[in-house]
C-alpha cells in the first residue's frame, strides 16, 4: 500500500519535505458534509513548528488548498484532495548530508531502498512534515466523528523520565478533555507539565533532544466496531499509528502493565449502568476480540527523541565507505512530542471513521444528509 | 479485510473453535517450494495445548490436511489450503455461557457485532485456537525464510513480575537462538525460568492466570525491506501481531524505554563492519523510517493473563439484562505465554515473507526454482 | 489478489481439478442468514457435468461440505468456508500431456508462470472445475439478493451462428425469467434452442466443440449502486466475469452495437413511471457513470468453444523443444455454454452483494436479523 | 476502491471537471526513472479537446504540474503526484441543468448516489476530463514499458457503421504501429478513415454524435504475466478499461466472434519460431488462463456516441418530478473516439506496468537503476 491507507475511507499521502508541495487525497468520504475550515487550520497549527521555544524555528505556513471534492460548502462524495505548498525550505542545509546518513533518521534505509534516488533534503518523503497531510485528513475525520459525539483527546503522559497522571478511562470528565484539546502542552498535572518543559529546555540548551509518551482517549464509541483477527481495532490503529515517524511502541488499555496483573484483576467485569452494559474497570482499553466494547478506547504511543540533534555523531560516508562524524545543522525540535499529538489523534480518527463507514455503509451514517434540502 | 491479511502473500483464516474445522488459504506462495511437513507439525505442536502442566488439558490433535496447492512434493503456485478438523470439543460446557459474556473474552463484543448469531462455543472464531492456522502459515513462511538464512527466535521476557534478561541485538549467538527455538519454555536465564514456572503453578492452584511479555528477534534480514508510512515494517508487523488474541502492546527496539533516552543516546550511530554498514547500538530495533536497516529486528509483545479463570466473576445476563456472576468451567491455561510464541513468530514470518515477495517479485526470489529440472 | 476477490464481501477460491479438494472462503458475509442448502445443491448441479449428452460424462459428485461460519442454521458472521472433495478423477489421462501444452488451454502459460511446478492434471487450478466454488459463492449471494427481491436470470443468446432472441430489458416478465432459471438449456425461442442442440451434437460427432454467448439480466436493483471510475459496476462485473475460464468478451446494454447508434438514439431518455424515474430505452444496460440507474442490468458474455477436442492439433514438446501433435483424450464437453451460466450468474451475484454491503454496511442491510429472537 | 486502482503500482485519481484542479497520485513507481516531459505533454495533447473540427472547441490547457516524487530529473520512489489546473471552465452553462439529468450522462445516478451534493458542473468527477490524469499515468507507465521494448498502439476500428481493417496480430509491422501512434486519427485503411471523418461531420451538422470501436495491440510482452482467476490479465484490463466513461464493451482476441468458430479453429496451435514457442493464430489475443502467452495482446473497446448532443431530449425535473425536455448547450464532441485512444492505451499501460512490478518486484525490473552512479 505504501502511502495509501484504509478500507472504505482511504487516504493517499504524497509529497516531500523540501519538494514543491505535500498533500493528501481522501477517497470514500460521503457527500454532503460541511467542513469547518478554521478547525482544520487549528489542527494544522497544533502540528506546526516554529510556534514556541520547544520546537524548531522553521516557519511552515501550512496553508492548505482544497483542489477537489468540495463544492458549495459541502463534500461532493468524490475524492477530496488538498495540497500544502512548501515555502520556508532551505535545501542547501541538506546538500552536504546527501551521502552522510544521519543516525536515527531514515537517510540510510531510504538510500538503500531507493538506490540513492530519493529526495534526501530534510528526510524527503520520510519527513515528519508528511504528518501535515495526515493531520488534514484527521481534521476532516474528527468533524464527522463529532457529529456522532465521538471525541478524541490526548495528554503528554511523559517526557523523558517525568510522568503525568493517567487518564481515568471509567469516569470521563468531558470538560477536562476539551481543555486538553485546546492546550498547546496538554497535561493533567500542571506541575508535571512544568517539569517537562524544563527538561525540554535543558535538552535544547545541550543541543540534545528528548522523547516521551502520548496517552489518547476516544469516548462515545458504540460497541461492535471492528472485527476479529486482521481487521481488529488494535491492528488497524497500530498500523496507522506506526506510520507516524518516531513512534516505537503502542499499547492499549493497561498495555504492557496488564502482564503484571492476574486474570482475576485484568478481566474487566460487566455491570449495568442504567440500561447499558459497561465494565467496572477498563484494563482492555475499550477493545475485546478486536471489537469496541463501548468503553472509552485508551492507548499510549512511545515517541522517540527527535533524531536531529546539534551534537557530533558517528556515521559512514556511503560513497567513500569511510567512518566519519556528522553534525546536523539546521532547525530542529528539542522535543517532538507536543507536535506529534495531532498526528496521533489524526491516525486514530481516520481509522475510526473507516470503521464507522464499514459498519454503516455509504447510506447508513449519512442518510441524514441525503435528504438535505438544496 | 477481516480474516484475510497480506499484500502479495495473503493468508485467509477460517473456522470456529468448536465447529467442524479450522483452516487457512495461502495465496501468492511461489511454485516449487518443498515443504518439511515434520517442521510444520513441530510448530503446531509448540502451540498445541495439553502437553504440560502449564496449559489446558484439552487435547487438540492438530493434524493438518493439505487440500490444494501442493503436488509432487512441491508448492504449485496456486493457493495452498490446509484444514485442521476439530475433534476434542466439549460444546456442552459452553451452552450455559451463551448469554453470560465472560469478562476479558470477546463474548460480549461478538454478541453485539453479530447480533447473537456468532458461534459462542469456546469463543468461536475469536478463539485462540484460530492461531493454529496462523502457525501453519508461519511454518510455511519460516521455511522459505530459512532458505534466505533468515531466522526468528523468541524467549519469554517476563511472566507477571519475573523478568528474564534481554536479547543482545548487536552480538548474535546463533547457536543460543537455535536452542531457544527448540525449547518448550525458552528463557535466557534458567533461574528466572524456574521462578516463572512456580508463578504459573501458583496461579493455577488458585484457579487464576498470569500474563507476560514475549521478546522476538529476527536475524539476517537485508536492509531496504518495507516502505515509509503505511507499508512500514512496524505498521505491518503490528497489524499482524495485534490480530493474535490477548496481545495488548507492541514495541520495537527499545520501545517505550526509548522515551527515557536522549537523542544522543537513542540515535544508533553508523559504523563499518568490514564492508557492511551497521549500527553500534540498536535502540531502533532494526527499523528506520519503516524500512529494515539490516540490523536484527527486535520487538516485544505484551500478552494479557488468560481471561478464562476458575474464579467467580461479575457479568450481565444479556437477555434478562441483570447483573449476575459467572464461573468459567472447562479447560483453560493458567498462562498462555509459552504457547503464544509460535503464533507471534508466525505473524512476523508471514509479514517478512510478504515484504520479500514485494521486493523481489514472483520471479526474483524464486528464480532458482524456475529452472529446476523436473 | 490472485484467487481472492471483493471489497467488503470477499471470496477466496482454492483447489486444483485433480487434487484432494476445491473450495472457497466467503469473508464478510453478515451474520444471521439462513441458507437453503437445496438451492445451493441445485446451483452446483446446473454447473455439474455428466448430466446430459451435451456435456462431459465425467461425473463429479459436487457434494459440498461447510467447514465453518454456519451454526444453528444461520451464518455466524465469521468466514464461511466450504469444500468439495474431488472424486471421479482419472489423473493418468493427463500424464502424457505434462510437457505437451494443449492449444487453447492454460497449460503453456501455467508452465511458464509456475516453472513447471503447477498441477497440470486436468488444468489444475486453471480448470473450469474451479467455477464450482464460485457457483457455491454465487448460490449464497443469490439467496441474500432474493431477500431484496433482486433476481438474476440468463439465456443462451447464441451457440455458434444460431441466435436466440434478446431480452426485453424494459418490460420484464418475471414469470418467464423464473422459467429460464429452472431450465437446463434456457432460451427465449424454443426453435432456436432446438437448432443449437443440433449444432452441439454435430460438433460432438466430429469430436469438435462450439462456443456461444450468454445474456444475463438482473432486475430490481435500486439506483445508486457503484461508483465512478475504478469501482464502477461495469469494472467490477467485468473483473469477476473475465475470471471465468473461456470468457473472451463482455458488453453491457447494447454493448458493441451501441457504436452503430447515434447519440440521439443511444441516450436513454428519462421518463416517469408513477413516482419512479426510469428510462424509456435501456441501451446503457442499467448503468450510467458506473452506477446503477434502477433499470434492469443487462450484459452479454462471449464463451469460446471448449478447447478440449478429440482432434489432432499442433503443439510443441516443451522439454524437447520440438513441434509435434496432440490428441486430447479423456472426457470433455462439446459445448460449455449451458454449464457456464451458473458461473456467470454467480460472478454477477457476488459483485452485486458486495455493492450492497458497501452501500449499506454491516448493520444496514441486515439490521433486521440483528434483533432476531434466538 | 473508488478512484484508486492497482496492486503494486497504484493510481489515485481526483478532481472535478469544473473544480479547481484534477490530478493523480502514482504510488509504487520505482526510483530512478527519467521522465520525458514532452512525451507526457504529447499524450495529454492527444486527449485534449479543441484541436480539430471533430472535437469540442473547449480549450483545456492541460499543463500538468508535478508536485512530488520527482527530484533531480528522476523519480524518487515516493508517490509521484501531478495536478492540472482547470482553466477554460464556463460553469454557468451548467447551472440550469442541475435538476435536469442529461440522458446518457451520469447526472441522474450521481444525484442518487451523492444525494445531490456532487459537483454537477460538466459532469463533475464523472467527466471525461478525468481521463486526463489517467493519460498522465499512462504516459509515465508507457515510458517504463518502452524500456522493456513494450509498445502499445491503436487504431479506430470503426466509427458508426464504417469499419477499418483489423490488426494483424501475428505478423507485426512495428513501423506501421509507430505511425499510428503519431496520428491524430489513426486508421489502417485511409479510405475508411476518410469516410469516418465525413460521418462525424454529418453528425456534427445535425448536432448529433457517433460512437465507434478502438482496437489496441500491445507487443513484446513476455509470456507468464498475470494469474488465473481474479488477477487475470483480462480481468484487470477490463476493470481499468471500463472505468473510462463511455466504454460499453470489451473483447480480447477474436472476442465475440470466437463464439462463431469451432474449437478446432479457435485453439491457437503452438509452433516454434526459432527457439521461441509461439502460436500460429491468435484468436485468444495473447492471453490463456489469464496469463500472457507472449503473443501480441489484442483487444477492442466499444465507445458509445457522446451523450452530449444539441438536440432536444426527454428528461425529468428531479425536484418537481415532472417530465420535461432538455437541450444540452455548451461545447461537446460529435465523436469522442479519437480522443479516447490515449485513455484506452493509458489504462492498458497502467495494468501492464503493475503486472511487471508484481512479477519482478521493486528490485527486479529496476535493479539496473539501483547501481546508478549519482
Amino acid at each position: 500500500m505504501s502511502s495509501i491507507f484504509g478500507n472504505k475511507f482511504k487516504i493517499s499521502i504524497f509529497g516531500e519535505s523540501h519538494g514543491k508541495a505535500i498533500g493528501v487525497v481522501l477517497d470514500g468520504l460521503p457527500a454532503g458534509i460541511e467542513l469547518d475550515m478554521d478547525f482544520i487550520k487549528g489542527e494544522l497549527s497544533r502540528r506546526q513548528p516554529g510556534k514556541s521555544i520547544f520546537s524548531t524555528p522553521r516557519k511552515e505556513k501550512d496553508d492548505f488548498e482544497i483542489l477537489s471534492g468540495y463544492f458549495c460548502g459541502r463534500t461532493t462524495g468524490s475524492p477530496l484532495s488538498a495540497v500544502i505548498f512548501n515555502r520556508d525550505t532551505k535545501s542547501r542545509d541538506y546538500e552536504e548530508l546527501k551521502l552522510l546518513p544521519r543516525p536515527g533518521h531514515a537517510d540510510y534505509t531510504g538510500f538503500v531502498k531507493y538506490g540513492g534516488f530519493n529526495d534526501y533534503r530534510g528526510g524527503g518523503h520520510f519527513s515528519g512534515r508528511l504528518t501535515a497531510p495526515l493531520v488534514f485528513a484527521g481534521a476532516v475525520a474528527k468533524q464527522v466523528l463529532k457529529m456522532q459525539n465521538i471525541i478524541i483527546a490526548s495528554h503528554i503522559k511523559s517526557i523523558h523520565d517525568v510522568c503525568d497522571e493517567s487518564f481515568d478511562s471509567i469516569n470521563i470528565d468531558e470538560e477536562a478533555l476539551k481543555e486538553l484539546i485546546n492546550s498547546d502542552f496538554p497535561v493533567l498535572d500542571a506541575l508535571a507539565g512544568q517539569k517537562m518543559k524544563e527538561l525540554i529546555l535543558d535538552a535544547k540548551k545541550e543541543k540534545d533532544s528528548v522523547g516521551g509518551i502520548i496517552e489518547t482517549i476516544v469516548i462515545n464509541l458504540e460497541p461492535g466496531l471492528g472485527s476479529p483477527f486482521f481487521d481488529g481495532v488494535e491492528s488497524r490503529m497500530a498500523h496507522a499509528l506506526f506510520s507516524i515517524p518516531a513512534v516505537k511502541g503502542i499499547e492499549f488499555g493497561s498495555g504492557f502493565d496488564i502482564t503484571r496483573l492476574r486474570g482475576s484483576q485484568a478481566n474487566d467485569e460487566f455491570v449495568l449502568e442504567g440500561d447499558r452494559i459497561v465494565t467496572s474497570t477498563n484494563h482492555n482499553g475499550g477493545i475485546l476480540g478486536g471489537i469496541t466494547t463501548g468503553m472509552p478506547l485508551l492507548f499510549r504511543v512511545a515517541i522517540k527523541p527527535t533524531p536531529s540533534i546539534g551534537i557530533s555523531q558517528g556515521t559512514v560516508d556511503i560513497q567513500k565507505m569511510q567512518e566519519t562524524t556528522i553534525m546536523v545543522k539546521g532547525r530542529h525540535d528539542p522535543c517532538i512530542v507536543p507536535r506529534a499529538i495531532p498526528a496521533v489523534e489524526a491516525a486514530a480518527a481516520v481509522v475510526i471513521l473507516d470503521l464507522l463507514f464499514e459498519r454503516d455503509g455509504e447510506h447508513g451514517l449519512f442518510r441524514g444528509f441525503k435528504s438535505a434540502d438544496r
